[in-house]
């Protein structure tokens, strides 16, 4: 079975890409031409019906982004906003992106005790036996998880990535403004975050692919350059999931410390600035909402560009 | 709009109980005369199959337990675990629960960032609005949230309680055995939980109801006895969601820190040993799988006995 790092970074080089666009459909900025064909269901059932969009949005994102980027990631809460049709919705993005050829990350930040992270593994990258049968709840390749709970309560997770090919991303130091609240904290001599940033590492060790990268990656904040550069050499093997960048604030300058020198080790996440490229600057004067997809593919390929640096 | 907090007491006093059933469906104990009538949906589709058993069985417990306790908490694991359609039973189960009376927690331990964290709120305590429609995708009483990415992350899910007279609980320190990994390092002075624990206390002072406690309550492990003290004096306002009595090994005695003088102030969460009962000690020998329901009711009664003292 193929290390997750060893393909993460064979989508990576077919790209010549290090984006991940992140799958966050917000209702209220999909385009009205999206939402026309569903909109008998609004009152039969309006979760139905916001489920069914942002299915529809998001294939029609995947077929726009799949010729530039090579991973995508679904944040699980903006399908759980719909209820279950929405977790639906979820489950068959995942299934479409793959078809296409796509890494998936499930953005899931999970973590609970063992026995119970052992059920959230098995459901996010994994699969469940019922009764002599093998299924598979959600198909992601990898899923982000909270390690507040400790060692043990990622072990599962672990165990499971190594079982079946699969990856996870540690929370090590998020993107939000008080991010620093609690993970900056100072015990002893290091921060909160550079103790779990070692402890990544060093879980990390046991799942080194060919290309000397681990399959547990950890999620570093682009708001946050200084700390990059730390956790950077903290963790070298592990691939860096960057959050923070476009909408959030960061830019190319905030993330050239995330690579390593070989030009490997990050992928940096986009959402709202791909996916509503349309409806923000600086793509707006020349798009508008029925124009969106020729916005986000122009977003991408100039992420792409930017983050080649050129 | 009632208080939470106001409502738990209420519940509690109803029953004479502080006990919340676990609602934690293994699909391996569930017994088989539960699991015959859908039977042949197994060929067509393993996760609906399992989906379907583990709604009967939750409906089974609740009405063996509900005259006995006042509070349920599904563990959303459970229920992922058998992909949306899981989730569908999930979201059942709340409805088939607060039907019979019950207050319902979430145990869903969900944080992220502040935008994210504002979905995840209205999805699990709140209300979704799409465009002039607001629809409830999961109707709980209360919801767990990981602290782990600070003030921010959980500022919308205390809104959203103020909004909806929906309460939290706080992971603060939790019973698994490495809890302590992370949760118990020295900050200066204090341990990572007890500044968590100070900061429950201060974000709680802004929902406190009628009876004097908090609708942002937190999730304490019984299987650490000395920390409750403490946590207990840190936090006098807030409600205790105690997991680990039972199957995970603590006692009555070990509970008994985490109440007030009043009585009140914690709730003590029991899932397998009252949902299986009929397969372990003390009851399997009195009783089989046939007679799970008696095993579990009896279960139920001799904790509320333990938990009052005689």
């Amino acid at each position: 079975m193929e290390n997750f790092a060893d393909r993460l970074i064979t989508a990576i080089r077919n790209k010549n890409s290090p984006v991940v666009v992140g799958l966050d459909p917000h209702f209220k900025l999909i385009p009205d031409a999206i939402k026309q064909p569903f909109v008998s269901l609004l009152k039969k059932n309006s979760l139905e019906y916001a489920a069914s969009v942002i299915l529809e949005f998001n294939k029609q994102v995947i077929d726009v982004v799949a010729p530039h980027v090579g991973i995508v990631k679904p944040q699980i809460a903006f399908y759980e906003a719909y209820g279950w049709w929405g977790v639906k919705a979820y489950a068959e993005t995942i299934l479409y992106a793959k078809e296409k050829g796509l890494i998936v990350i499930g953005d899931v930040k999970r973590g609970d005790v063992p026995s119970t992270a052992e059920v959230y593994a098995a459901a996010h990258i994994g699969e469940m036996r019922i009764g002599d049968v093998a299924a598979t709840p959600f198909a992601a390749d990898a899923a982000t998880v909270n390690p507040y709970l400790g060692s043990d309560s990622l072990r599962p997770f672990i165990q499971t990535a190594k079982d079946y090919g699969k990856g996870i991303f540690v929370l090590v130091k998020t993107s939000n403004l008080l991010s620093g609240e609690f993970q900056d904290i100072l015990c002893g001599q290091k921060k909160l975050h550079e103790i779990i940033a070692e402890k990544t590492n060093e879980w990390g060790s046991t799942l080194i692919g060919n290309e000397g990268y681990s399959s547990i990656g950890a999620v570093v904040g682009a708001t946050f350059p200084q700390e990059m550069v730390t956790l950077r050499k903290i963790m070298p093997k592990a691939y860096l999931l960057v959050p923070g960048y476009g909408a959030q604030g960061a830019t190319a300058k905030d993330i050239k410390h995330c690579f390593n020198p070989d030009g490997l080790g990050a992928i940096i996440n986009a959402s709202r600035s791909i996916l509503y490229a349309y409806s923000a600057e600086p793509w707006k004067g020349k798009y508008t909402m029925s124009t969106w997809r020729n916005a986000a593919e122009e977003a991408v390929i100039a992420m792409n560009r930017e983050l080649r640096g050129g």
